[in-house]
């Protein structure tokens, strides 16, 4: 692996993948349900990498704040496992891939209510209520743990589409009174998913975000020391691997072949066990939601670094 | 990496690897529709590793023959994926984890007969149906490789045990027919399920799988040449690791942290990627039909070794 | 069909239908998310049959008030239908059976948000929010029109009862933002899921519902004049037959063979085309959420006066 | 009802509506899976109705030959009825509403491999094996059934559509081999397959399917004495009602209000209880498989006739 990684030197690498990849017309498409995303122009392009020896390399629109969206699901779970040394939490959600959404209903009805993973809505739903019983605003203390992080003040909640958003969540409600149903969330549905609203609401650039989530990559080791231990960083690894980008899991794994987590604001967070974390953003989505031209640019770092886990 | 691989030599390793997890007492189940496998004894246990630089490392039963049942999927895929420099296929199979079998069944009907992924029975039939257009006997073809690949004339049908699960193989049927209808089956549903089930037949030692399975370790590269591209041999990778342990690959990606292919015969192949390939086997089963003994015994040696991707 | 109905004088043979199927000890059950529906006796038994002609025969408990719960639903319909001129409703939720409680989660994603009877919950959720645009106030209207129907101020609230159903509605909540979240919900969710609680906790007795049902028997004319059109009536007697037993609609057309609508709190209100409309009631329940002794005394009716349809 | 019935003279209405409802132009859709069906004149229009009283009215193609297809079921359940005084047959299939086909396949695995009811393909897969216990040859059974109901050696065996039937019965293989994997197949799953194949693709008239189905409509009394008891003809008769038209049972209910069974075909057949059997035929079909021109013309009739049950 070494070999590989010191012959390309990393900041003129990643400089030649935005102009790889930065998108040169409108092609994908942006969520409906949240129009904040739908303004943001379609030729952004950032991307950033942070290592566990400390330097961080970026490019393009790399300290541009957009929407971290489902990324702060990786963040929510290190932070419910951080306070979970009963393995409690392992009893309210499985670690399983889930397939399609369609799936995922009929799996929360099949199963009783334990959502097959933290990272589909339901499991999230979870995590964030999970908690919420010993940090009531758990979006607040989410925040703060991603400000700590980044060494920076920079992450910030984008209030207007945090209130867009939850006038727009009958899905996240409808999963939080079904959980309800089954006896699966302790708090108020709608609390929680106010909560969960506001997380994805949360404003991060690829830097803040790429050195966040270094931690996972160096066996649990944050900014201001452990934040999850060793065999904790490894399950959020492969959960993410397994689970992080919707429906195609599989496809990210052969083409990437690392553990990433995307959102539907255009963010992907990629782990590289060992060795760094990456972050690239571009808003337009492909057909499963994730970034179209922030998944072509790390399949093309992978192929040039060799940083495959397979 | 190498650190850790040094460390502890291998051989006692794996011999204390056996002294630990060869069962002690009848835990565990066996597959109720396949007869000839409920009469191996409880105890058997054995482990072997096929390094790269091409050592051998083995301890317990590595030398007694076992029915490899699924763990042969691993193996069409790659000769199926040698032929198909069109990439046919993929057009055919997806390369998505499934969830449980219930899923994948709505799923094969939502879907319109694409099967989820080729670990999956409706995926391995629609495999082996793509082999046999070009060598109708691919079971032979199948034993033939293998033997090739594990550099003896080991493997071998158990022809009894094949007749038998062949008389008892109404889902796999079911299956095929319902492929056939959906137009994603070429052969008759008969002669695929016939060719299916003599290749699951196939009897190796541990040692012979080890060996056979190398190639994926290696970049492609196997005992007589090149099996597969280094590309394709990280895409079988990514599909062991995402859908290689039926309904438990979430949490075999956390244990054991490496791509793996289990077999209901109680075998299970694992890789680690540039370096080696393991065989365990032990024949009593937990829920997900994964063998119990070897799943635990993998999980130690992963631990021991550092060898987790993540 | 007249022969039949003069032969036994209707009195005494209710009072031998209630000697015989008043329960004598505690079999079924009672619903465990509707606590005030379990303080009932298990051996209140009521019948009642009001006739176009204008007779009301009773037996048993016919004059205590229970919770009617789900046969609400059959007056909502009513209600809605009236002012339904357009049509619009049954854009909005179709009228076939749904199979079980599963298949209607599965059908309501597959079909996209189109509930698939005006019977299951989530279809009489539409109902309700279809009333709701005209009547604010949708279960006060129902109060009012049932009491019109069946001539007394007999029909009232259960406050209590519909409190406690009220902080218990999970998975009504969950199913009214999932129709919300396709666009087949009007009013807010806890609006129209407050709305439908309050419906079902109306208490009433056989003779009140039995004189309140009469109008779908007689050409849709009721106590205050035309109701419904003679071909909503019908509508609504098939809609009652295919879907209005929960899972066991077929078997209930069988063994009664007449249009039905049951409740949890153990009442079912039925029809016979053209004559009469009949209430029984007792509390404990079968696997299917139907009366054991009242669907066993209607299948006694049916074959003592020959009213089934086929 | 008698009013209604004696009013307009029933052979000119029937003339009358083979006028009012034969198609004009070409609308509508034929089974894409039956090529011999295609062939078929779309103007084909035939309808026929024999009463109890032993007349027969027909008017148009009444005596022209069509394919039964999935009408056979209602007689093989007849038939499989007679035979069952165990009632064993109702442990191996239900007699409920199963909703879409989506649906019922969900439903063979949910509930084990029991089908909803004896119209689906499942089910009626399930009566003929019942069948072939006692009658190895069921399709020749059933033949000289329907020859001896109608009293005449009209229907006949299309061979040719048989075997190509056969050559492309993937999804009933598929369905015969799941239900033997379930054990609730005790012949082969060919046998039964071809068998099956075979009943649907008799050949009869409307004015044969009218005096076959008659003994339905006159509490089980058939041209050659009993066939079934009153109460197994009731039986037949609900679950016509509730599951004979595919997936539109609730909408034929209502507009038509009578038990129906179509066939792809294009033939329904209808009983009217105490007074007569109707078949209608015309060979194009609506969005869920029944004859488009005869569902209008059966609703017509109905209107006209005021022989809806409801």
């Amino acid at each position: 692996m070494t070999t590989t990684l010191d012959a390309p030197p990393l900041g003129p690498m990643l400089d030649d993948i935005v102009r790889s990849h930065r998108p040169q017309r409108e092609a994908g498409s942006v969520p409906a349900h949240i129009p904040s995303l739908a303004a943001v122009p379609f030729n952004r392009f950032g991307i950033a990498v942070a290592t566990a020896a400390g330097e961080v390399f970026a490019s393009g629109d790399a300290d541009v704040p957009f929407s971290i969206q489902s990324i702060s699901k990786v963040f929510t779970l290190a932070m419910a496992l951080r306070r979970d040394s009963s393995g409690a939490l392992w009893s309210r959600v499985l670690r399983e891939p889930s397939g399609t959404a369609f799936n995922s209903l009929v799996q929360l009805e099949v199963e009783h209510g334990i959502p097959r993973n933290p990272f589909i809505n339901a499991g999230a739903l979870v995590v964030t209520d999970h908690l919420m019983e010993e940090t009531p605003d758990a979006a607040a203390a989410l925040l703060s743990f991603l400000s700590g992080q980044s060494g920076q003040a920079g992450p910030f909640f984008d209030v207007a589409a945090a209130a867009s958003e939850l006038s727009n969540s009958s899905r996240n409600l409808a999963l939080a009174h079904f959980l309800k149903n089954f006896g699966n969330l302790r708090q108020s549905a709608e609390a929680v998913v106010e909560n969960y609203v506001r997380q994805c609401s949360i404003m991060m650039t690829c830097v803040e975000l790429a050195k966040a989530g270094l931690f996972l990559a160096d066996d649990g080791r944050g900014a201001l020391g452990t934040v999850v231990s060793r065999s904790e960083a490894k399950r959020i690894g492969s959960i993410m691997l397994t689970c992080g980008m919707y429906d195609a899991a599989g496809e990210f794994a052969y083409r990437v072949g690392l553990p990433g987590k995307s959102g539907v604001g255009g963010g992907i967070l990629v782990i590289v066990p060992g060795h760094c974390a990456i972050c690239v953003w571009s808003p337009r989505l492909d057909a499963k939601g994730n970034s179209l031209a922030g998944s072509a640019a790390l399949a093309d770092l992978s192929d040039r670094t060799g940083w495959s886990v397979f």
